[in-house]
């Protein structure tokens, strides 16, 4: 089973640089095109043609595995998650409204998950030239450097990450808990990708990240932050839409130290 | 006058990528040590460091000349901006939480001032690689790339960008401007960096900013968004307690497009 992770994980950071590549390559020709997805959220033609790259590699490669990906296939029957069938979990690029702005906070997600088990994850920033990565009970790297969380113990000195819906309905909750955590941490960040906010938070770089995601933003992200000594839990209430592994509905992510007095500011329940 | 402006301006670029260097070294070689100032703002050693070397250098070459920095004369009698007198306007590293969290949106800020006009712009992200600057008159760049700002004309498809204040009194308003973006445009920024915020609206990257901030995040900053061919104004009452060339109380930069939308939004005493 090693062997097969092991092989998956090499399979799975070269389809993360090479499709890193195409990205630089779209924004230095200036090749793609926008176009809005039904909620408002921006799509280009480099999602769709990376998307089209790395799935078309993992079928030819490993025909008897499944896909859940952002833009080929968002609706996927999950039943494959639990039978044993591994599961690629993907997001083109991650960051996309920043990819179409210019900005260098853009990554490659590439999740695995097996039954109820993230097994394997890499995050590929190609503009900042970071690969994160990370296989179930090894550890976390950020290209060959072994990842450790921040030592925060304290909300006052937490620098914590968030993000915001593109659909503009509820906005109240998500603005009260931005209030608390304003009063109470050190600072926010909104840089624009999911996926590199959960290897930010795995890189000390950030103490705390918190948001309500699909699994393609988080599947990867989740195992890294994971591997790297964070906290992981859930604020909101469930929907039992996504199988544990790839559910994202009101992540929590932080240093352990931080995590419970995270958790009672961010559930506006309480 | 124009070949002065031309030295001080080659001389500005010289100081910053200099200074840019002492930073890289020093987060390299995790030199720095953290400290805090009365406000809770995060100071390091480094810069202090960086402030003394572009502080002296100014002084060493331009003797006649006064200097109003962060970290060593915050609260320098104006009189000389009135006078003629030129005016270095210097923020060491822009982004100091940044710089310490080991993000890559960090900046060395140098503007200068001559009597009421912004005269000319440095701003330098070492971790970047990108030297933006302007002068009066001649325009905006980033390293050899003249900049424009973003065709953006409608909030719906603005991000915006801004920052939050260390002191943790009076958040409601500061809330409130964040709830009411988030209601209206595309999605909201928070980079961490006001300096860079501006030279960012310059590229196009962002298609607004707004914060309120001291002469030293913005002086340099804000001459570059100016001749990318933003519109600057102010959304806050004004105490008058800094000269309006280098006033960010309530500071407002955004497309022309925008800008009177965007105002309404901002100015939540409407």
């Amino acid at each position: 089973m090693l062997n097969d992770y092991a092989e998956w994980l090499a399979f799975a950071k070269k389809l993360a640089v090479t499709a890193g590549d195409l990205i630089i390559d779209a924004r230095q020709s200036s090749t793609f095109v926008r176009d809005y997805k039904a909620d408002h959220e921006l799509v280009t033609s480099t999602d769709l043609a990376v998307d089209q790259y790395i799935c078309s590699s993992i079928t030819e490669r490993y025909p008897e595995h499944r896909i859940l990906s952002e833009e080929s296939s968002p609706a996927m029957d999950l039943g494959g998650i639990v039978d044993g069938t591994p599961v690629w979990v993907i997001d083109p690029i991650d960051g996309t409204v920043n990819f179409a702005h210019g900005h260098f906070h853009v990554a490659v997600s590439i999740g695995l998950v097996v039954g109820q088990e993230r097994i394997l994850g890499v995050v590929y920033a190609p503009f900042l030239n970071e690969c994160f990565w990370a296989m179930k009970g090894e550890g976390a790297y950020c290209n060959n450097k072994k990842l450790l969380v921040s030592g925060a113990k304290t909300l006052r000195s937490a620098l914590v990450a968030t993000g915001f819906p593109y659909q503009k309905t509820d906005l109240p909750p998500i603005v009260d808990r931005v209030s608390r955590v304003l009063q109470n941490c050190q600072d926010i960040r909104r840089n624009g990708s999911a996926a590199l906010d959960l290897c930010w938070v795995a890189a000390g770089r950030l103490d705390a990240y918190f948001e309500s995601v699909k699994p393609w933003d988080m599947a990867a992200g989740a195992l890294i932050a994971e591997e790297a000594g964070a906290t992981l839990g859930l604020y909101l209430p469930q929907t039992g839409v996504w199988p544990d592994a790839i559910n994202g509905e009101g992540l929590l992510v932080s240093t352990p130290d931080l995590y419970q007095d995270l958790l009672a500011l961010v559930d506006v329940s309480l």
